[in-house]
């Protein structure tokens, strides 16, 4: 158990670190910024890089709604529900601590532009500045489909070893569609770990990107157990 | 069969949204929008993680260009067909809903732009303006080549369990040539569900995208049936 | 061997069509256009979608320099070398004639800006107007490079089934160095596709992208050959 | 061992031609060029490519500090490390060579913007010029996170032939979000290469990109090894 909430614990800080790094150190470099793509193509692929180098320890959840969207997938058992939750939140958090040490070897850096927190509203958390019914509902939404990948890559009919890449570039799919609206989260440690250090509006619109995400994993959860799985127990075992 | 519908349902709705959704919410962000390079990434990965996660449900076809083209190549029932192509319609018409919902909670917003609808000509759907002869081409040629590495991807021949990397990254491929033509269709359920919210030009040039896909998905069933499958089945049997 | 043929007439009509026409219609689209990064991409996915689909039939070389280079790689048959060019020659003349259908179906085109063929100087073939020599020289290692990831991530201790993905993105990869270069052609077919239409300079200097890239692909054969396989056939049979 | 050490020269030969070459050859171009999102895909390429190609030849380290790293986490012999660093140092100092002779094809060609050199502070080997300590920083946590990814993934418990996609698509991600910090190195032999051709100021800064690197690197290193493998060697026999 210990191994695996350390596993945790590196994957959540490398997925903060990378996807949120990438947000505020290259995103909107002059000329040369990665802009949007780049920093889509960054989160997913802190979840390819641990699926395949972590995933075998602990499975490379790293995020509170994937963990609660698999236990209501009947995929991963309750009691390790909070442990995996707390060292996922601590990993993140520990990733922004160390991505606002690097950020702020930079001349004129500062969290007033709200860090690479999620939001909604006239705040920098929603880049277009979206109402917090589209925020909510495209937070539900994108969670909602995440399971719906995860629990489908990781079947025991879906081909196997591939499961990483459909998880990591679903990811960035979901980055994609989503930056303008809530800078995306999907993932509640991600959230918290940005608002710890933005404050104000980010702490206080911090509600939503815990439970958004966490009714999306579970609609997907329920539904995939419900429908794809009914009846085939018996020939397609699942772990 | 109902499982296999609702596959489709959720699949062809995930295509919408994130292919349709990251033009319409991302694309033209100022200064870090993600531009036609985001977009075509997007559509391919809406099928990349669609076929890794419910392609061992229902095939993960996502579009009635495909169904039919898979009948052609002997690879799909006829039985199955009409089932499937309402169940990709509907799925695409419910999420274009949900986008609708998402991107009108943006101040200014309205579908006078297009959506993210197909069209020719002098029309916000065709971004170069190109003429219905050149639309025309270009949809047939597109959807042929993609049904060609379909039927090849999932051969028996093939490496096992990459179709779904070759297909997706295929659907990235096409929209890299051909958006600033047709904001690229090959999918006349795509098509469909943008032009309900768009209406008028997009209403009328509807047909393009289901008639030119379709002609294009039959030309490559026949094709690799008569010149790639001829004489081989006796060593390599489809499936 | 008529479905070889087919096969990479397809494959390199695919090559010409996705990449070209990529940097033809869609790389300098104005504020959303694709650009070199784009263009990079869309190369190498057709190698990548070509060799998942249609490389059990032919093995999907679709370049005269790669199916010399595997000659000399001990790979593949002297008998076949002519048939197999003509093919890839013809596959990308026709690729260039659909596309400069679609592409003058758009006002103002023309292919006085050189459609995209390659080049040297001070044409539109090479973008950063480098020397003969610097072309020359880029031509040749970046050849060399492409049949060494070719000959190793198809020999038969690599891992099985990912080397459509590692050729494919060697070639996204090659486009990303050296388009400024030389447009970059590394394929003596594709260049002979464009210099056609382009005219004038484009075929006056298309000697360069046939000799280079058979130098590169020569020494790459004869390389491998002598380095890596010497003294491990008895363990590892080559095909 | 020669063919182990001329597969670790090409490597890192490619690694540095394809790497610093996009950045040097194609970034800044004008409207076009690839930015900080090519020259990190470009990177991660250049390692996905060999990684498959030469990867069972040399295991494809490339770079002294994964081969440190390695030796660190019990997968890599000690009476190897010398040799490998020399071949990896002579190939990356090769490349840039060989990118010299092409990049002063163009008119107007200096190395006086510094090749693609490594950096911190007020030189352009840090483009938003970060402080020595947050150049250090981030060196050390890239680093240490690469090799978690590399022994991860080539983990016998990992899923097979996955690891050069993980490994390389984690150099792309390194670069993503640290190319604004320090040009991103995690790799003394790169650096070493670009110093050597952009003298002054990136040669006296050099001892960073050694320093810090392998810090990393052995964390990581005893890090894995202490945590995951403890208690599992007999179930999972490691090579």
């Amino acid at each position: 158990m210990t191994k695996k909430l350390v596993a945790e614990f590196i994957g959540t800080f490398w997925l903060v670190l990378g996807g949120c790094g990438s947000a505020v150190l290259a995103a909107a470099f002059p000329d040369l910024g990665i802009g949007f793509v780049g920093v889509a193509i960054a989160f997913g692929l802190t979840v390819l890089t641990i699926a395949y180098s972590l995933g075998h320890i602990s499975g490379a959840h790293l995020n509170p709604a994937v963990s609660i969207g698999l236990w209501a997938g009947g995929r991963f058992g309750a009691g390790e529900l909070i442990p995996y939750i707390i060292a996922q939140v601590l990993g993140a958090i520990s990733a922004a601590g160390v991505l606002y040490i690097i950020a702020s070897g930079h001349d004129g850096f500062s969290t007033a532009g709200g860090f690479a927190a999620n939001g909604y509203g006239d705040t920098p958390g929603s880049p277009g500045h979206y109402s917090v019914a589209a925020a909510f509902t495209c937070e539900v939404v994108m969670t909602c489909l995440f399971l719906i990948i995860i629990l489908g890559a990781t079947d025991e009919r879906a081909p196997k070893g591939f499961a990483g890449i459909a998880i990591g570039l679903g990811l960035t799919l979901i980055h994609l569609i989503s930056i303008p609206v809530t800078n995306t989260s999907v993932n509640p440690a991600r959230s918290t770990s940005q608002a710890i250090f933005a404050g104000g509006w980010a702490v206080s619109q911090l509600w939503l990107f815990w439970v958004a995400p966490i009714i999306g994993a579970l609609i997907a959860g329920f539904l995939y157990r419900a429908v794809f799985e009914n009846g085939v127990d018996s020939d397609f075992p699942k772990k």
